[in-house]
């Protein structure tokens, strides 16, 4: 493992770009290494156990290349597989649920946080079990929310029905009066527009993705893993590859959306190649 | 193939449960197994080369519990694959897109028919081309509605967001006076009552299903392939297999609320392991 070798990141698919843009702005001279399983989004409708086999194929591939960290940037994932897995691996592996469950614990005044993700995040019960491991006296409030993963997908966001619907969902969270909410899943960022609209001023919305870049430039400069390059004058930047299960078409206009540039490097990957259980 | 096989139906979730009951409605002494890859749904944002890999392996899965007809009752597989792997396999395989459209073709008045599906169904002109092969005068609209899926799946239907929502997709369709409307997603029927209520009483619904289902009995009565049972008096019923690529708690819930009662013989299968590619 050497200090110029990539991050690593995964995501079910285009969402973890939301966690990689804050690398980038955070760590510019880092070289990064994408996978978006955009021929299996989304996770989060699916069980533990497939989740659990297809975040081992994506960690499988990124090995392949040589990565010195690895980021599990799907909320999904992280909440059910990580647990599981992390033992298994040398690498250092991080996933989003620690990052926004302790950025809440520092936010909130009045005790009382919100948690919104997938069926599969909210099922497992994640972020919850951080926030009373950092803080037994926080009151956690959990909701899924899954139709803001196709909203946000369909770039549906500027919309009448979009606002009624975050309204249906959010109106409990108003109710149980919490003032900090974590977008427990790397979609939501794109709504927040409409979220904190319909939450009011009072309510703090945390973006786990931005939490987590946080936390994974604290861990390289802790391990003296930062990037040779970063050191340069003037600046030299990163190097960008990005991998998906599917044809890139529609990864790359959902990227060049999300990024304001338009991407070169996504390579076509066959990832269920890769072992999705533990070889012994 | 012997005419006590069993019919193979597979889907890319649980949307092919409307056609399977139109199927034992039809068909009771049929004996069925449907195959639903859950694990892997949806497919209708994915490409065709990835829908195509997935529905031969489909197929593969089916071939190997002896089945005597294959139906494909995904809209997505059917207008992007079918055509492409139909002539590499010796069983009759039959799609959901001909008799839909040959429906249509008949029920209409105005020669101006509408086609609703999936970003993979209408990108690929599947319906028009059939349509248009049975009666070139035909005018032809077809529309993308990504999110009725999403809004099926979790049954938030009975909301003013999804009527706005269906509105918003199906102004154009009523302004350029289609008098016949094609919902070509096993999901849509779910929508029904709302797409009725937008389109209004002068146009007519086409249920891709519901039109498969009667040509499955038309085929396997001109081959001679009615199971041996149909003929019993008392009439005795057919014996149904499903089979899942994911655990199958959530399709059991979701196929009781299809079906109207329990469904007992659901099989995890996994379906990575079956060839994606012909084999030679």
């Amino acid at each position: 493992m050497k200090m110029n070798s990539p991050i690593g990141l995964f995501d079910s698919g285009v969402g973890g770009l939301t966690v990689f843009r804050e690398i980038v702005r955070l760590l510019p001279s880092e070289d990064v290494v994408y996978f978006g399983d955009v021929g299996r989004y989304p996770y989060g409708g699916r069980s533990k156990e497939i989740i659990t086999q297809f975040t081992r194929q994506d960690i499988a591939f990124l090995l392949e290349h040589d990565v010195k960290f690895i980021i599990c940037a799907c909320n999904s994932a992280s909440s059910v597989a990580l647990e599981e897995v992390i033992g298994d691996y040398e690498i250092e592996l991080i996933g989003v649920i620690e990052p926004g469950a302790r950025a809440a614990v520092n936010k909130t005044k009045n005790s009382r946080i919100g948690i919104i993700g997938t069926h599969a995040t909210i099922g497992s019960n994640a972020y919850a079990k951080v926030i009373h491991s950092l803080d037994s006296d926080m009151k956690v409030f959990s909701l899924a929310c899954p139709l803001f993963v196709p909203l946000a997908e369909e770039a549906y966001i500027e919309k009448e029905a979009t606002y009624l619907i975050a309204k249906d969902y959010l109106q409990t969270m108003h109710d149980v009066g919490i003032d900090t909410l974590v977008l427990g899943c790397t979609h939501y960022p794109l709504l927040k527009k409409v979220i904190s609209e319909v939450m009011g001023d009072t309510v703090t919305l945390i973006d786990s993705g931005e939490e987590t870049a946080k936390e994974v430039r604290q861990k390289l400069v802790k391990t003296n893993l930062i990037n040779s390059k970063t050191s340069e004058i003037p600046p030299i930047n990163g190097d960008y590859n990005f991998f998906v299960s599917d044809v890139p078409d529609k990864f790359s206009s959902i990227a060049t959306r999300f990024l304001g540039h338009h991407m070169e490097k996504i390579t076509r990957v066959d990832i269920s190649r890769y072992p999705a259980k533990l070889e012994l």
